[in-house]
């Protein structure tokens, strides 16, 4: 999934995710919270309405942002206090709150509020966040179903969203599995990973995310969030993952980083300045088609905006691109070979070191 | 033509200004020059091929930007002595020279290097930075021509490169009938005129253009530089233009002005917050198909390049839709009509005022 942030994926324009592959982008709840307002969003006739985007949306529950992003947030087993980074305005966000919000954004799958803990934690700090994060998560199922009910006390834009529940535990195997079990027992229609890609080793990730995957329903999503490079993808469906947001592809490619079949390719780097080649030669993206890597330098060295758009472009196709080859590839049976010919190629070094 | 300063039409691809109607764009060669330079941009094949853009391009002279952008300006007879305003790297610019540029760019169309002078002006220095145009024009001509003969000091990418005269003489109707009369002795494929759009009251500036415009050849293109309006394509155009440059479309765009059937209208307005239309309801651009005011709003309240790219599509289809309807007015022969309906319903001020 693509993110999209405010409402809309950095430097795109709808019809480019569409080209690129993009079947669901993410919103993030805390952003359009703030800006516009979710109720504002709500007599746009909801989020899909409102940017012009009728594909599925996924929105996460804020609580990521809120714990990261906005300041003095305090954090009790009531929900999160904390203060906007745009004005300072104080809120509280409570597990049936973000519920409510994402319900009035009408996203197709919204998630649940949950506590996430930087790396590395103390092993009490992480049980108690995955306890609370339970806890919470039980809350946002009961508002979920009040809301699909006929005593629903506001009126959701998408009667039909589905709800996904997050695992945390940190890096700990136990803590983990005590998260998946009771988080399974709720009952969702997909399941998260979460309080991974925060600072932990890639094995880590990796064993966290085998272990966890493994004990989560087979025929329901399993979604890593916020990974990852690559590698991670075709990692990280090995291990039993189905779904994917990351700010990498977009972000990245706003600073001049892409992502190609070879490697990473760094676009600052002088020995483009006279590269008539496509970024990626295997690329069929409207910028490896129209431009090569000289003009893509130029227009980054220039500070033109339009380097970030054909970069971001580029970038999203890439991803898109190695997950439709992953299914491909999981459909005719051959995931291992392709998991080996792709991380031979796209190695994590960069082409430039 | 779209103004593609550094080689980008800012805030678009390639793809949008072709959608948007597009038949020709502007390349700034005092920016060309400084980066990436004209010699790599030769190395490249020349600038249609470095940027990857097959329709025709004009490239001015270099002389408005240097007067106006770099710093340390001196000018001479022979040229122009500047300091980059990137690294304050000294140039010089004589009129050989912004030839020899503009020959390695490759540009379909290259202007003559020009002395502009702002409004107001003293008839004396109005009348030496006209003379003083004339002769650099003849030197710019006598380059070309040497360009395009079998004794070539250097290699042009573009071998039929046109080259534009330009008319100066300040808001003095006889020191342009002069210009004009000296230009057209010296003997061009097409002429501008130059240094309006300088501050000048509005109808001295349509005066100056019906004046220089009548006593131009009326058999090849007159180019108004750096105008305008919505108002003024059609005002000129009625005394006798028939080309224009302008930043107006997109810079404005980015600042989130937006020019419409009924007028201009300002994004940021919290009027426009809840407004589910499109931006201008008779537009059949991108933008207005696909996206709400309300929806422009926000991306420009929260600082999303998008909202700029979005607001720069609807710009330019605007002015370039403009054009194309001046173009079939004159061929029913309704110009007038058109017109008087034109300045009726895009008022000069604007509908949120």
């Amino acid at each position: 999934m693509p993110v999209g942030t405010q409402g809309a994926v950095k430097a795109t324009l709808h019809r480019d995710l569409g080209d690129a592959g993009a079947e669901i982008i993410l919103g993030n709840t805390y952003h359009l919270f703030l800006r516009p307002g979710d109720d504002l969003i709500a007599r746009r006739g909801g989020l899909h309405r409102f940017i012009g985007w009728s594909r599925p949306i996924l929105t996460d529950s804020g609580g990521f942002q809120v714990f990261s992003l906005a300041s003095r947030c305090v954090i009790s087993d009531e929900g999160a206090q904390f203060q906007s980074h745009l004005d300072g305005a104080r809120h509280v966000f409570t597990p049936e709150h973000t519920v409510d919000v994402q319900a009035r954004l009408g996203s197709d799958i919204a998630m649940v509020f949950d506590q996430c803990v930087a790396y590395p934690a103390t092993r009490d700090h992480a049980a108690e966040a995955m306890r609370r994060s339970v806890a919470w998560a039980a809350r946002c199922r009961r508002r979920l179903l009040e809301l699909q009910s006929e005593a629903r006390p506001i009126e959701p834009t998408n009667p039909g969203q589905a709800q996904f529940g997050i695992v945390q535990g940190g890096a700990f195997v136990d803590l983990r599995e005590e998260s998946v079990d009771a988080t399974v027992a709720i009952g969702f229609e997909g399941y998260a990973i979460g309080g991974l890609s925060v600072g932990e080793p890639i094995e880590v990730m990796y064993d966290i995310v085998a272990r966890t995957a493994a004990r989560l329903p087979a025929e329901q999503p399993r979604y890593l969030m916020g990974a990852g490079t690559p590698e991670d993808l075709v990692e990280c469906v090995a291990r039993g993952i189905d779904l994917f947001d990351c700010v990498l592809p977009t972000r990245n490619a706003r600073n001049g980083q892409l992502f190609t079949s070879e490697g990473r390719l760094n676009i600052k780097n002088a020995k483009y300045a006279e590269d008539d080649r496509p970024v990626d030669p295997v690329c069929r993206c409207y910028t490896c088609v129209h431009h090569s890597r000289a003009y893509l330098r130029h227009l980054h060295m220039a500070g033109e905006m339009t380097g970030g758009a054909l970069n971001t472009l580029h970038n999203l196709t890439f991803y898109l691109d190695t997950m439709r080859r992953i299914r491909e590839a999981i459909t005719f049976g051959t995931l291992d070979t392709f998991r080996q010919d792709f991380l031979r190629s796209v190695s994590r070094l960069s082409h430039d070191s």
